[in-house]
């Protein structure tokens, strides 16, 4: 039986994100982003899922550099999971008994209307995960009031729900992707996605520049863009990219081949099915058979046939 | 007398880097980014420093977030701090005491090879801030043993240095700005950064490279850039981006209005001296004197005299 | 009373050109294009009517590189002419007589079907000018039977056209351009080309896409681009452009100035209105009043309101 | 043996370049440059020798247009010819005798310089060839005094070098090319060239810009781009480049197929060993052994090996 690590504990929006693209999986909680990685890199589990981005939070850091400097690992699926939060307690417990809260700063952050309408006088304080702030708030004794979680967490821990979609936005979207051991990608479907992480050879003025348009050239769109730090100092970058299209497909294929050419070093981390569904428009002369016609047209040429 | 909001509480690299920035400066330790900045927008502060960045983590999400969106601040100035992480303990604790560490989590990342090495039984339990963290510890009846701060955190809450020096790399790096409220950007020094956000007017394929070339026709050199969410759902993204050069240079400026006329809004956060001390390298035809000589010319041809 | 020159003899394309360009203008016939244009810097004339580019026979390289490296002189007027070629011969002749045919060489060229089919036996001979082919046609005693010109060539000269609309093609265009000394150009009309010529300050692989960088940064479209040697041994070029607008809009005077600033030089030949009524697409953010806008908020920043 | 056509009639600069190129050949003279590549075409020659461009003049629009529209032939070799012109009159005449003398517009016009100052008096006449006046003025009764033409065409038709080099500048040089029908393309020499002519698929903004950045982006550089009309009226044009580099390059091959897809049609004109014996500057990551890495790579991420 298929087995995924992810992020734990019981209850996260990971859970839930997990549910969804693999219901029948096995489930191993993982103690944090990492313990899940390493779960899968050790054949603990078949796979892990993670969160990549959020709406509101920007990139999973941890996700991007582990995904970039560890062993690597490569991106089958993605899941965009809606983030609603709720506010959970003990049995018993009432809105007006809240006097101290807990959840994970992202949370506490997204929330921040509803805590200074709703609850003003409440401390906020920080967990490690939403989830792990509602088994807190769980155990017998505990000095906190209330949790701020997914829902699914409150019904883990046997906690009530105060209060639903208590988000400053309601659109807050989480994107998770499921991580596996290298194998070849899953075949392309015509609405694909493919990330990578490229280090550039030098910081030269202009390097940004000519990546972006090894990706133009070939009508390949960045769906999304994100330095990292290499560590060594500030100033000193690398780049995560997610763009349109499979990596069976020629235009990303030789567009991919031009960023290792003129990179120090490219880390391809997959491509999958894109989770909206979107397909590509595809520029003139950028198609497959386009690419399959120029090359017959070149070898045809370089034999003196024109 | 000068009276600078910071990260607080005391004790934090923050506060060790509005001491270098501004020495003379009374200071006023906030809860957290966003107080330090809105103390300095409601005037209870002359400024604030913050931290933009670390060659570890990556930027800050909240003062990039806080600077593009909330009331404006205009950086001044800016420092690279290096960081160095203590093992502080109460007096009489020795390491083999040590059971239960706290500390902000970038920095429990960041001692990870410290903590498994020579604390391996350890638990590491997250504060809000390094300097909390220590703050924490000296309380009495605390049931933590041990905090990673900086060392004068040990120096203000009256811990010992256990160990010095314990992160994993030795040369992490966290850069600081000092924010006031908008005034006259500080005079140019022939060394200088500039700051700012672009918000792109829609998410067309090569609105990025649009934006890039901006700055490269008129050969400005970017030293930063880091896209974060515009809240508005996956998929959709600003960017911030530091380049070399004042705003009152011309190559700046019409690079800066280039921006401003293709973007749906360009905040300017700053033009201030680069604490590295390096010059830019100023390609041929984009000096002042250059413009100066273009615009000359320009005016004439335009009256008819070539 | 105005005074044009213009490349003669009486009958040439050029005099019909002049007459709509200026159809009250005293007309004085000049050896050549070169001494048409000396007539008007000397002033012998108020301007000069030559061709400056022929839809088979491509740019006319005598007026290109006079423009460019001569006294200056304005484009202050284009028109494009239906070039339509007549067979014309002294009174009394019929096609069957005709076994020496004169023109000018390009004119031979492009009734190369004609000759062919209808005059196979004829021997086809260069003239300096399709005019000065009529002229030495009607000379009593002239060894030639028929000359390939202009309709009104035959007119002039006394000659009878055989046969009209000779040319292989029927849309070939010859685009003639009305030149002034130096004066403040025509005011913008909405619908204005510019030309200029730029000589690359050195010939670095990417020089070229730097100079149409500048153009397509600021939304200005290229009609035509010309190279023409410097004269300086093979490989090294200059260029002649023609692009939409006017040399008054913020856009072109922006873009004008960026070349005029990376190029070893930079010759304005005039802006003026398009003989082909057209108006240019002008893309997002790069009209005037988004110059101005911009500029505005330059000024704003720079002086710390933002 | 080896016949070649060439632009004759016998003494022109053609049959000089043709002598040094292919010094065995049997050299066939061809009324014009047409003429030349017909012969070559129709297999009455094994080749043809022909002028390309000029360092005064520019490209000669026959050849371009030829080699763009007409059956195709490719280039296989190059040779750049300086051009010297002498003063050539029947034997027994003097300079003071010259009253009418003869040549090919273009030679009139780069000696003009010579003319103004010791022929002051006399008539310039056109001719079709250099050569073809310098066998006008061997006529027994010709009406000219003298010929400007290269001093071999003086050799042949028993004429008498009144003066030489009597050019305005003493550095033209004609570029001259060796065509052959099809086949497959000289062995690369590490020092070579390709030419090309491209025809937009439409007339867009930016299509040069992209045509150029296909060469740029692979690290091509161009040694010569022009521009000729399609004959589809004003404002229409397609481009001749010449570039650095072989067909079997993989760099040059990748980047003309990337012309080929983007393009309406690309017409390959033949990679040749450069006259000028220069290297090219192989920039990081565009050489052969970078784009077999690359290609093994991209393998092995499609198969899943990262």
């Amino acid at each position: 039986m298929l087995k995924l690590a992810y992020l734990g504990p019981e209850g996260t929006f990971a859970e839930e994100a997990l549910r969804i693209l693999a219901p029948e999986a096995e489930r191993l909680p993982s103690a944090n982003v990492s313990a899940a990685l390493d779960a899968a890199r050790r054949g603990e589990a078949d796979g892990a899922v993670v969160p990549l981005e959020n709406s509101i939070e920007g990139g999973i850091a941890t996700t991007l550099d582990e995904l970039a400097r560890s062993e690597p690992l490569l991106i089958t699926a993605e899941l965009l999971l809606p983030v609603e939060f709720s506010l959970l307690a003990r049995p018993g417990k009432e809105i007006g008994d809240i006097k101290r809260v807990i959840s994970h700063p992202a949370a506490l952050t997204q929330c921040r209307g509803y805590i200074a309408r709703e609850l003003p006088d409440a401390v906020a304080v920080s967990a490690p995960s939403t989830a792990g702030a509602a088994q807190e708030v769980a155990l017998p004794g505990s000095p906190y009031d209330a949790a701020i979680a997914a829902r699914i967490a409150g019904e883990h821990y046997g906690l009530v729900e105060l209060a639903g979609g208590i988000g400053d936005r309601s659109d807050t979207v989480t994107r998770f992707v499921r991580l596996s051991r290298p194998a070849p990608p899953p075949a392309p479907t015509g609405s694909d996605r493919t990330s990578l992480v490229a280090f550039l050879s030098d910081d030269h003025p202009g390097a940004l520049l000519e990546m972006l348009t090894e990706f133009s050239m070939r009508g390949v769109n960045l769906t999304r863009i994100e330095s990292r730090p290499t560590g060594d100092g500030i100033g000193r970058y690398f780049f995560h990219f997610d763009f349109e299209g499979h990596i069976a497909d020629a235009r990303v294929g030789e567009a991919v081949s031009g960023l290792h050419r003129v990179c120090e070093g490219v880390r391809f981390l997959g491509s999958y099915p894109r989770a909206d569904g979107l397909a590509p428009q595809i520029r003139r002369g950028t198609a497959d058979a386009d690419f399959d016609e120029a090359s017959g047209w070149l070898a045809r040429i370089r034999g003196g046939q024109v």
